[in-house]
């Protein structure tokens, strides 16, 4: 199950907030959220910032097909309140993991990194 | 000088292939490319990608006012052939890291947030 998968994310993450499934569209599949992390989710609109981020991935997937560098795997944008991590899972579909800025940031990437194939299978 | 400030952080981080000072409309202020990166950043064309990344940058920067996240720090763009690393200096230039996948990316993160304001004076 997807949601269980979002859980270990969140839950071996320090500082891990939520966790989604989401499609290129900015629509969320499923989503597990820390318990500790629902304030800060509410404060920092998580929902309505990782609708604009998917967008930016989706434009960068695009123009990444016209670049030598390749396919992207993984985005990260870092903001003041917040560490955005996300990793493309397949074609139509990427994790998205939001962290405060004090979290475990490479444990985050490797957890992304081997959760997303897990994830894939189940698509 | 800026060159100094890039030569420094090329050398000091495993795997690093070139480090510019960008501006907003894509233009590289000044650049300096490891000596044994010359070949991988002509056959990676980092130049183009660096242009369309910061390009994203940019819009993210734009998009960054709208949402309760914050202002946008620091942007990673992982490709399968390219790691790259774009931090903030001020509200009109980044400095921009290229690494190979195989580069020490905690290092290269650490580096860039230290330099970024010692550049910021010199702007």
């Amino acid at each position: 199950m997807f949601s269980d998968h979002l859980k270990k994310i969140v839950s071996s993450v320090d500082g891990a907030i939520a966790c989604s499934v989401m499609g290129f569209d900015g629509i969320a599949v499923e989503t597990h959220q820390a318990e500790a992390g629902a304030a800060a989710a509410a404060d920092l609109d998580l929902a309505t910032a990782w609708v604009e981020f998917a967008n930016v991935l989706s434009q960068l997937k695009q123009v990444a097909g016209t670049l030598k560098t390749g396919a992207v795997a993984e985005l990260s944008v870092n903001t003041e309140k917040c560490i955005t991590l996300m990793r493309m899972v397949n074609a139509d579909y990427f994790l998205v993991l939001g962290m405060s800025p004090q979290a475990n940031y490479g444990k985050g990437r490797y957890v992304l990194r081997v959760t997303a194939p897990l994830i894939a299978k189940e698509l």
